[in-house]
Formats: C-alpha cells, structure tokens, sequence
C-alpha cells in the first residue's frame, strides 16, 4: 500500500522558514569553505573585521542559539570573549582556521538537525529571554522569529564577504 | 460584550515572517534616511557599489516583488535598466536622491501593504515563476519564500551598507 504524507499548512509554512535557512547557511558554508587559510586573515574591508573572525562570531552566535530556542546547552562558550566580547584583533587567535571550521560545522549541523525536529507549536513556543508574562503580550517573540532573526545576521554577514572576495 | 479575537498558529506563523520583513525594511529605512546626498555617493568600500545604486537596486527588486508575487503590476520597470541590468557608474544616474527614496518608500509602502492583507494559504500559493506543475512537485516555492528571500537579500546589502556607514 502507498504511504500517504499528509502535510499541514503549519507544517509547510515552518518548512518554508527552515528551508530559508538551510539556504543561507549553504551559501555561508560554500564562501568560507572555498578560501584559503591565508583569505581568512584578510579583512572584508580595508579596516574592517577579518573573514576569520566573522567565522567565530557567527560560530558563537550560532551556538548561543541552543539555550536561546531553549534546544539544550551550548558546545563553545569560551569562543565568546573572541568573537563576541571584543573586536577583531583585540585578542590573539584562539584556534587555527581549520580547527574554527570543524567548530562552525558542528554547531550548524547539530543546531539544524536540532530544528528539523520541532513541531508547528514549538516554533510558535517563546525562546529563553522573554518571560512567560511578556510572552503571553507578544506571541510574535517565538522560536521562529529567532531562527528568522539569525538567517538575516548571517545574510548582513554574507554581504560584507562578497565584497572582501571579490576583492581577494 | 467583549470582542474575543482569535488567532490561529497559521496566521501567527505567516504574521512572525512579514513582522521580519518589516523589522529588516524598517533598519533600511532607517540607514538610507540618515544619508546626506553626499554620503549617497559614497561607495560602500572602495571600487564597490555607492549607496545611491543600492537604493535604487533596492527599489527595483521590491518593485518586481508585485509581479512575482502576483500582488498586481508594478510601478517603474523603467529603473531596471539602471539599477540591475548595468552595474553601477554604467550609467548617468536616472533620478536625484531625494526623488529615489520617494519611489522607494512607495515600492515599500504599497508592498507591505499588500503582503498584510494576505491569508495564511495565499501566503503558500505559488509565484509567478513556478508552473502549476513544478509547484507540485516542490510546494515549498510559495510566496512566503519569496519574501523571506527579499528579505535575506536586504539583510545582505545592509550589512555593506554598514561598512560604509562606519567609514564615512
């Protein structure tokens, strides 16, 4: 007998959203994969944050998305003075640049695989930093508009490495 | 008697999408507002698009979104030729800057209007560039993902944007 897929509007809507960011993380991934250790140190602009260090903050921004879509603990906490609580250069590199790629790929996939498995009600369920009273106001402070959120981050980034790529 | 408004997960799924696509407009609006004419004639790195032609990229490709996403015609095919068939300094420009961000503003405004009359199941029909068919086959290229796509797109530029912001 033929299995039939019955797929919800809710289901296909979250799909949608899900879809939109496996995309943009694909083209993240093809533009960081495809340079070399040496284009890494080179800013996307002159003065500007270095391709390396845009890896570590999305990296760090990524794994801060476990506990904010209350999806489980975060792998790389001790990134976040790096790439989050200074700006570029302030510090000496704390790893190699194959080594922050291996970081990069795990958190992605763990996180994606992470978000493949909520349901239409959980997308709509609060995140960690809005308070159930609050919550219960503004039902748009959900999962979604996080993840939504995120891909737009990643995209704002993707723009300034194009332009460092073209230039490299 | 008290006017009880119900909300289903659909609208609140497709009314988190367009609340993101008003926030990222409402960040551009923001950055192309506090521009001088000057600052307009800025590159956004060196060699790189001026922010005068973003607007107008900008513009076009909101403009086109009335069409695609069978939401009526749209209101200056004639820009095109400018702001996406030729690269930027192809070209005199077609306009001033203070009749550019008043097309802008209306693409945007007219857009988003319409966007917000939408139901949750037109937000999953089809765009203009997928057959009946194909669509089919991969429903997930509906309208929805359209917008989140112009949005990432946005999101994308603005990120250059603030490049030269910094900078200038």
């Amino acid at each position: 007998m033929r299995k039939q897929v019955l797929v919800t509007n809710d289901e296909l809507l979250c799909g949608t959203v899900l879809n939109s960011w496996k995309l943009v993380l694909g083209r993240a991934d093809q533009s960081f994969m495809s340079l070399t250790d040496e284009q890494f140190q080179q800013p996307v602009a002159p003065g500007k944050n270095r391709l390396l260090y845009l890896l570590g903050h999305l990296t760090v921004v990524h794994d801060r998305m476990f506990p904010l879509l209350r999806l489980g603990t975060r792998k790389y906490p001790e990134l976040d003075e790096y790439y989050l609580e200074h700006s570029d250069r302030a510090l000496p590199d704390p790893l190699s640049v194959p080594v922050l790629k291996i970081r990069w790929t795990e958190v992605n996939s763990e996180l994606t695989s992470a978000l493949g498995q909520l349901t239409p009600t959980e997308w709509l369920g609060r995140h960690q930093d809005i308070s159930d009273e609050d919550f219960a106001k503004d039902p748009g402070r959900n999962r979604l508009a996080v993840v939504m959120a995120r891909t737009n981050h990643l995209s704002f980034h993707l723009g300034q490495m194009a332009l460092a790529k073209r230039a490299g």
